[in-house]
């Protein structure tokens, strides 16, 4: 299995905190050794940053940690190989473009008998059946919209549609985004939080960091950050329920009054 | 304009060297300030470190030149923007990924009047001619060759004919890349050199270091290295003629005679 770790906000930030103890757990203070990535949005662009080595004692990871990206939109992932050597190209996250974006997609989980016929757009470049998922997610979003991207609503359902045939054949855990929303589906495991103004203290769980949001932040900014297990141990995080598919935007999950209102139905 | 960098080998090798000298062009020794990339293919896989950033002084520039990772194919690329702003979405290299391979293009110039119909599989996520033209040739080479990736010969043929297509509108310099051969094209200025045994020592233009590649290298080694402009000042680089079309392969460029001998009819 692996460990995921997402962030979206609505004013660039970076993630530097969060990454420190999360990437503490490849190889330090947890099993997920076998490569690690990090892809962070800055406006249309992405720049993602994969290694193969364990991400607790990756140069790359040194990087990322002492080089602050300031970012709307990050995912992250740390690998214990289930299926696929570990190799750079079974490394997480993939991207693709769609649409004119950059999409972005990371999984925690094991699918089992999950053999689409490739597609004639989207093609694994790996052997995992994280890559093979994310080219079927993108492979039947282009079907149903052709050669427009839809509004937020009907892009969020579609999703929820196509993740639910996949979602059958294993745990799905997945973190989704194309620099505008975070989708985070939650089949076995997800958390998250939402922090805004007032802000406080957090101390992470795998160092013994704590940093005072309130020095670092306006009282504006709101940021959610989501990952398999929380990453702090001071704070209150919210389990994702079994089965739940969040759509984040400007730092926080959009809720279901919020989606009917601006046009979504649920299914 | 813009500089490039290439390289393609028979044994994955690193790049630091070359990278050292190249990267002080990007605000040092030269003015190519607005952003820079490198690519590295490991087997499948493809790492590629993009910061806008000016290369000479970017801290993404220090880790590359301090980890040595070793590949058989690199693309690299510092900016002076003409086309489109200095953000992360206009910085080169340009990675897609067509069946079931990444694809790296860093281009060289300007395209003038070059404003193709968007093909429905690959649209440029910022605004840049250059990866217009990098998704123009990807969309062409699947309608020409549908779900199949052709030999090496009949691939470089079409390169060769779509290439001549774009380069009517400027000036249309690019290195281009799967994994399996780096793919060269000169329409104004590209110089390159084959390093083989008995190696030699190699003295940088853009900085004073110099390399004894007999202690790096073994005898079987072979490494060809393209450039804008030459690297280092006591080698002899060739100077690629305007309108020439390259493919390399294990460190060395195929000739006309070897691709004739693996099939290949020149247009």
């Amino acid at each position: 299995m692996c460990q995921l770790l997402g962030m979206n906000c609505n004013a660039p930030t970076d993630i530097c905190f969060s990454f420190q103890g999360f990437r503490m757990r490849g190889g330090h203070t947890d099993e997920h050794k076998d490569g690690w990535g990090i892809a962070f949005f800055e406006g249309r662009g992405c720049r993602l940053f994969l290694d193969p080595k364990p991400s607790a004692h990756s140069p790359v990871a040194d990087l990322v940690r002492d080089y602050p990206i300031h970012s709307l939109n990050v995912i992250a992932h740390i690998r214990k190989a289930t299926r696929g050597s570990v190799a750079l190209e079974n490394t997480h996250p993939f991207m693709r473009e769609l649409w004119g974006r950059y999409w972005i997609f990371a999984h925690n989980g094991t699918l089992k008998d999950f053999g689409p016929t490739p597609g004639d757009r989207y093609r694994p470049v790996g052997q995992t059946d994280s890559e093979q998922a994310f080219c079927y997610l993108l492979q039947s979003l282009c079907e149903r919209f052709h050669g427009a991207e839809p509004p937020g609503p009907q892009l969020a359902q579609a999703l929820r549609e196509i993740t639910s045939e996949i979602a059958v054949h294993g745990d799905f855990n997945y973190l989704l985004s194309n620099g505008k929303y975070l989708f985070a589906y939650c089949a076995t495991k997800l958390h998250y939080i939402v922090r805004e103004a007032p802000f406080k203290t957090a101390h992470l769980m795998d160092q013994d960091i704590t940093i005072d949001f309130s020095e670092v932040t306006t009282p504006n900014d709101c940021v959610a950050v989501v990952a398999t297990e929380p990453l702090t141990d001071n704070e209150t995080w919210t389990a994702m329920a079994p089965g739940q598919f969040l759509q984040f935007h400007n730092g926080k999950p959009l809720t279901e009054r919020r989606l009917l209102r601006s046009g979504y139905s649920r299914s």
